[in-house]
Formats: C-alpha cells, structure tokens, sequence
C-alpha cells in the first residue's frame, strides 16, 4: 500500500503536522504556492517563511503542481487558511480519488455562507461528508515541530475514517485520540477564538488570572450551549478541540487571537489592530458569525454579544465587562434536552 | 433581619470573601485563633501575615472568642483548612442554630476518611447536609481583595439555602452563579489540585504548552469520570470549579499545587520539596486519595496513577509521562451511563 501523504499548502500547521507524518516513516509531500518554497523545502530542509528555525525530515518533499503533489497518496491532508479552502478544494478536484483519505486541520468558518470546513470540503470534491475527518487540539506548530508532547483529536462520522487517521500521526510524542462528533470537533475549534479574543482583552485591561479564568469557563459554558443547540455534544467542548485548544490559546502570547483582543483592552481601535497585526484574526469574523448564528438559534451568547460591540459598535471594552459583570443572577448549568443525551451517550 | 455574617477562621481566602460581604454591606466578624489577629484586624485594619498589603473595611470586625463571633448571626462561613474543618465546626456546635445558614469555602476531603467537607461540617453540627452551601471556583484572594472581576459558583441540594449565598455575595465585581450539583462541585475542587500538580510538573520538565493543554484536558476528563461513577453530573467539571479554578491554579506560579509540581519535574526529591514549601500541598494528599478512590470505583485514572507512582514510589516525572503518552489509543469521549444524564438534564 502506498504510503504516500500529501498535504495541501505548507503553512506552519501543514509543515508541523507533514514533520509528525515523516517521523512515522510516511514519504511526505507537500503542496507549495510558489517554485522557490518548494526549492527551499526541497534542497535547504527548511521552511522559513512560514516555521524559522525548524530543520525538516529530508522525507517531506515540495512541489507547486498540484497534481504531482497529490498523484498516488493515500492520504490528502488540507491545513488552507479558512479563507482559502474552498479555492484549494476546488483545485485539488481534478485529481481526488475516493479511495483517498480526505483529512483537515483547518479551524474556522467559511465568512460569508457561515459554513464548516468539512461542509466546504465535501461540495467541492463531490465526496460523502462522512468520510472526511478533522484533525484539531492544543498544538502549537513551533512545539510539535520539536516533538514536544502533543495530544489532539481526530472526529470522523466514519469510525475507520477516524481510525486510520489515528494510525497516520500517533507516535510517542504525538497522542490522537478519536471523537465521533465531527460537528462539535469543528464548532469547538470555530468558536473558541471568540473566547480567546476575549481573554487577551481581559489581560489587556490587566482584570487579573480570575477574570481570564472566569472568561475562559463562561465563554466555555456558552460555546458549547449554541453547540448542543446545532447537534453536537456538550462534553466535546469539554475536550481537547474546545477547552484543551482555548487554553493553550488563551494564555500563550503566540496566539494572533490573544494578541488583537489585548491591544483592544488597552484601548486601540480595531483599524489600527488589525493594520499592525498584517494578517487576519480568525476570532473577529468568528465574532460576527457568532452574533448571527445566536440570534437564529435563539441562544444567549453574553460574551460574544459583547465583545461584538466593542469591534464593530465602539463600546468600551470596560463598560462590555461591567456589562458581563451586571447580568442577572444564573444558575452555571444550564438544562440539556435530553434526546442530547440519548444520541452521543445511549 | 440579621445583616451579620460570621467568617470562622481569619486565613486569606476567608479574609478575602469578608472582604467581599463588607463591601455589599453586611457586619462581618471574623474569628480568629489568637488576640493578636483579631487586635490587628480591629485596630489596624489589616491581616498581614495571611493577606499581605489588603487593607480592610472597619465593618470587618474580629474576636477569639468563638461564642462571640456566631452570636446573632445570620449566616456562617467556614473557610478552614480541609486537615482543620472536624475541629473547626465541633467547636462551632455549641453555639449553632438551626435558623443559620451555613457555608464552606474549603478544597479537599478529609485525610484518612476521605469525606466530603460538607459531610464533616453536617456530622459535627448534626444538621442537613442538604442546607449546607459550598462556595467555590477560580478566586486568588489577592485578587478578589483588589476587587478584580471574579466569578464564582455555590451549591446546594436545598436550592433556596443557594440562592441565598448567591444574594450574599453578588456585587459589581463578585458574580455568583448557583448550581445544584454540590457532589460535583466538592469533587471537582479536590481532585483539581492533583491535575494542578501535573501541570507544575509538565512546566518544571520544559515539555511546553501543548503538554500542559493536554494534562488538563485529559485531567478533567479523568476527574470527571471518577465524579461521574460517585454521581456528580459531568458538566460541573466543566463549569467554574472545575475547568475554571484548574486553570487559574495551573497557570499561577501563586499555586503551590504548582509549585511542588515543578519542583518535582525538576528532579527535586518529596521530602525536599515538602520541606521547602513548609505547608500542607493539598494535590499531594489528593493524589493519595484518588489512587485508592479509583480503585475502589473501578475508574481509570492515568495521569493521577502516574503522580502516585512519581511521589510514593520513585518513577522518574519524564518516565511517567512516557507512560501516558504511549497509552493504547483511545476516543476522547466516555460513553456516560443515560441515568446520570436523566439524573441532571431531564
């Protein structure tokens, strides 16, 4: 069998996650926008640009054709930016066979539609949803490139989907564990950078370790509840895809989400954030799909409801805490209907 | 009606939550353990040795004299150390009244019998343990004294006796959620610190954040899966005496659940690290706890079986999480028994 992995653009993710693949003794290839990466990639090891300073397997190879890339792997592995998904999807097309595994390590939502990876992965390869797993978790690209201990999920409707992928990445640095529920693997890994944005403002605004601990926990609590509202299951959120990936999020200044939030507490505009951060932060438009996807759904979402008006109706993000800070008096837990229950725990 | 509160014990945290019913305009009297506190708190204002540089209302009032603090009150709040509660609240008996609501704010189970601190309280006092309130969730002292933004949750079976703690002590700053899970809610706050621990140790062997994500990912879901089999509904583990105060106390080098764990990740012997902290570490005893408690329920508990094995039999802290690294893989999600979900969700 061949044992042939592509993976489809050579971001830092990508290139983290092809050097876990060539550690298991996979042949590696990897697609790349430009001649000169995949040169670099190809003579140097490196991939500076995107991973400085990682010294990479001379297993993983580049190319920019994308059918070279992709010719006779097993597995396809798609790490696009969310933005860019459905282009590369759409690109791979011409060369996807359906006794491919279709694997993607992508978090966020498609702007506009609103929708899943997943659900952009499949229109455009043509391919049942169920097949295609997603890979998520707490992982920095920096620490797996250095094999320090990584665990993250892997959620497929289709359990030997799930499996195999975790047969692909586990070894004794890299720990998968399995997860059924693709819908909130997915939702999980979306929402939680509105939560991250919020915790960065937190500390930007010095509120102290029990604010962030407080943000982390409620936004947690109202994640998962519009979550179970879309069909997921509550406890994914409390797995690594959800509160595993919020932390590491949320307390490492790495993350471009902790970073804008931050420069918002301590009294920037958005403008000027988003100009000195030069590239795109997944938790503000993860913000203003979240404002809508609520309101549909009828689910209460204090903290996304507030960190939307400060980026987009200039509230002060002081008076957006006192706001979360004067509610109502709640109970934490909130009642779950229980065909919830019955259809992830029977 | 009674505005007074008695505080038992003057320690930091009960320091801290006197402060809070202060500022909400209650009569707060503090007892103390000698004439010198309870002058220092009456005359100075201030608890130096256990809430360094606080300066504190004139409405906190302070005595020795046990009769004296309970007197009139209309409610008491116990904040011992767990070692300390049995003696605490047998010395409270003689002046208890049925008509006062009772509070504790203490993390852990009683050495030897493994009891719930809420059992103990109720065994000394002979009264319900369904009218006893838990206060719990990610709150430094040092912090709350300051009046940073904090959130925290209280339980009881007797949801009036709740939602009156909750009328205590919301304010501006201090929100309080209820929650009726009050198994859930103990539980969650003792076996936190044995995750706690684990996190220091990751931190004190340089594995990195996506090793510390891990441990308290997999953490909380080991603790939520012992406290599941006791009969604590699994969503209190994500809520804020769970995944909130574990994270509060895993990233705070203030934590000495943390701090004895780096310790020992950095090759520092038990004794040794014991006798430079010069206090009780809680996750210690907790992890001693859990070894036998696991056993006796029948629950897997990997990463609380491998801190046993590092503190009480000499496995080296990197061996140990090889161990848990090369585990057989696994699904992220435990099949939950429907009764506890019909128990909590129906």
């Amino acid at each position: 069998m061949s044992k042939k992995v592509a993976v489809l653009v050579a971001g830092s993710w990508g290139t983290a996650l092809a050097s876990v693949l060539a550690a298991n003794e996979l042949d590696v290839v990897m697609w790349t926008r430009s001649d000169e990466q995949a040169a670099e990639i190809n003579t140097q090891h490196t991939n500076t640009r995107y991973l400085p300073g990682a010294e990479l397997s001379p297993r993983i190879r580049a190319t920019s054709d994308m059918e070279a890339a992709v010719a006779g792997a097993k597995a396809v592995l798609i790490v696009a930016p969310s933005s860019a998904m459905r282009a590369v999807a759409h690109q791979f097309k011409p060369f996807y066979k359906p006794e491919m595994l279709i694997i993607h390590a992508t978090k966020g939502f498609e702007t506009e539609s609103l929708k899943r990876m997943s659900t952009v992965i499949s229109e455009e390869l043509e391919c049942e949803e169920g097949r295609i797993v997603v890979l998520s978790g707490p992982s920095h690209a920096e620490e797996v490139v250095k094999r320090c201990p990584t665990t993250v999920v892997v959620a497929a409707l289709d359990k030997d989907s799930a499996e195999a992928v975790q047969g692909l990445f586990m070894n004794a640095y890299f720990r998968v564990y399995t997860n059924r529920d693709m819908l909130g693997v997915e939702l999980a890994g979306a929402f939680k950078n509105i939560i991250a944005l919020g915790a960065g403002m937190s500390d930007g605004l010095q509120f102290g370790d029990n604010a962030k601990a407080a943000l982390l926990t409620r936004g947690l609590a109202e994640i998962t509840r519009i979550g179970v509202e879309m069909g997921a299951n509550p406890l994914t959120f409390a797995g690594l895809a959800g509160i595993g990936d919020l932390v590491v999020t949320a307390t490492s200044q790495h993350s471009r989400n902790w970073r804008a939030g931050s420069m918002l507490g301590q009294g920037q505009k958005l403008d000027d954030v988003l100009k000195s951060m030069g590239m795109v932060v997944e938790g503000i438009r993860t913000t203003q799909a979240a404002y809508f996807i609520s309101q549909k759904y009828g689910v209460q979402m204090p903290i996304a409801d507030q960190l939307y008006h400060v980026l987009f109706q200039n509230r002060q993000p002081r008076d957006a805490v006192e706001a979360l800070m004067g509610r109502d008096p709640k109970t934490e837990m909130e009642v779950m209907k229980l065909e919830t229950w019955e259809q992830w725990h029977s």
